[in-house]
């Protein structure tokens, strides 16, 4: 018999294998919404732990979703298939669905994050620097109009400089800076590096003359790039381009030791003015 | 009776259905090579034109590939599975395999580039600045020590600046700007933009100390951001991060207009100079 998961996070994602090959079945859990909609990053943090359970690695490395309706908490069904079995990588392709209705589609490719840690490395870029906590802004558990329980699982702490994200004060240029940890002292694993690249308020609303509302996610990539070392991850995001409709969102994470962990760009849609 | 294509793109990409629905059949063509293996960008190419015919729309909006193994000329099949139809946007998962072998994974959305041009832009980023014609360098057709006849194929002129890329002499900076056009005379379209994202020397053989050799891409995603006016685009790619054995390699694309069209993210793996 399986002991309950001590962690929250791990409680939230938990999945289970189902009777068929390649089927697990999870819980979206309440209190990790904004306004009643499941995180993104979390709900795709429980469908790479199916991925991750079937590749039989112990990392994501890179992982794409494409979200394609919104997901209230209650059961869910994730499907994988692998794709390839290689050496240093499997792929495995994968579907979450709620009665048949899709509502993410998956690709990834997991391995061990940490086999190529001696290699030589080259960062052409630095951490976020914050300022201590006490200045930081903590993320608000409401967005406009809507409550962000998402905000209580998480420790985020805002750059002053940019929390006007939050507040409907663009700063004019769009990024948002800020630190990250689990309320309940969990560490961030690979796995949780998922969440953490989905969960900053959208650097968007930092740029001026921009619609507001709901900038719903289309696809969303990661690459993890090493394992965290323990302590609050930084992260950096980054919209520079608002064009036709759609933009970007770039998003590094840092961890306590100055290393890169995980790269994020995401393709979302903006609010119609004209709507 | 179809007439065969009038430009060697359009005939190096071209599918037709099979019988089983949703398959397509394709030829992975001579002289779009690295050292024998297709480009990634061509075969992608390829597998888009598949899964965009099999979604009704015109455009691949955003497009990810996991490359599984490298792909020599050759017949292929190309399965593709709607797995959702949006007013706005088709979502459809892809596999390109040959006798049964698995060559790349697909995901992709496929809408209309051009639905949101009317939308209020901010373009915080500016194409690269290139010399005139003249003083640029022309892609190699050789690379080290392969044969690179994918050169013959395109009109790729480098930023002098940048050009060291290509003959060993890196600038320490990860970073080549150039044009891109077909040398036949064909428009870059939003199909032939998923070449341009993967034609480009690789941005970190312009980084010092790194080892030499392949550098396989292991996922590519392009976001397709606007319909490219006629003329030569202007692409700049980037790495920044070489880390675990891995790297990624930033791409932007703008048109003659100065409109970006397409943004371009992947994760390869890096020589390992131990093995």
């Amino acid at each position: 018999m399986q002991r309950a998961p001590e962690w929250e996070f791990d409680r939230a994602v938990a999945i289970r294998p189902a009777e068929a090959p390649g089927v697990f079945t999870g819980q979206i859990a309440d209190g990790w919404d904004i306004g009643g909609n499941a995180n993104g990053g979390y709900v795709l943090a429980m469908a790479v732990n199916a991925m991750r359970a079937a590749s039989g690695r112990p990392d994501p490395i890179t992982v794409t979703a494409h979200f394609l309706a919104p997901v209230a908490p209650g059961p869910v069904e994730i499907h994988t298939e692998i794709a390839k079995t290689g050496k240093r990588l499997v792929t495995v392709a994968g579907a979450m669905r709620r009665e048949g209705r899709e509502l993410l589609r998956m690709l990834g490719a997991f391995g061990d994050a940490s086999a190529g840690a001696a290699m030589p490395s080259q960062l052409h870029g630095a951490p976020p620097e914050l300022p201590p906590p006490h200045e930081c802004v903590a993320r608000s558990i409401v967005g406009g109009a809507v409550e962000v329980p998402l905000a209580n699982r998480l420790q985020m702490l805002l750059h002053p400089d940019d929390a006007g994200v939050q507040a409907d004060q663009p700063t004019g240029e769009g990024v948002v800076r800020g630190s990250f940890q689990f309320t309940d002292g969990r560490e961030v694993d690979t796995l949780a590096l998922v969440l953490a690249c989905d969960s900053f308020p959208p650097s968007i609303f930092n740029l001026r003359d921009v619609p507001r509302g709901w900038v719903p996610t289309v696809e969303l990539t990661v690459h993890v790039r090493g394992v965290p070392s323990p302590g609050p991850l930084r992260g950096r995001f980054q919209t520079r381009f608002v064009s036709g409709g759609a933009m970007e969102e770039d998003g590094q994470i840092w961890d306590s030791d100055d290393q890169l962990v995980a790269l994020s760009r995401q393709y979302a849609l903006v609010a119609n003015p004209a709507a």
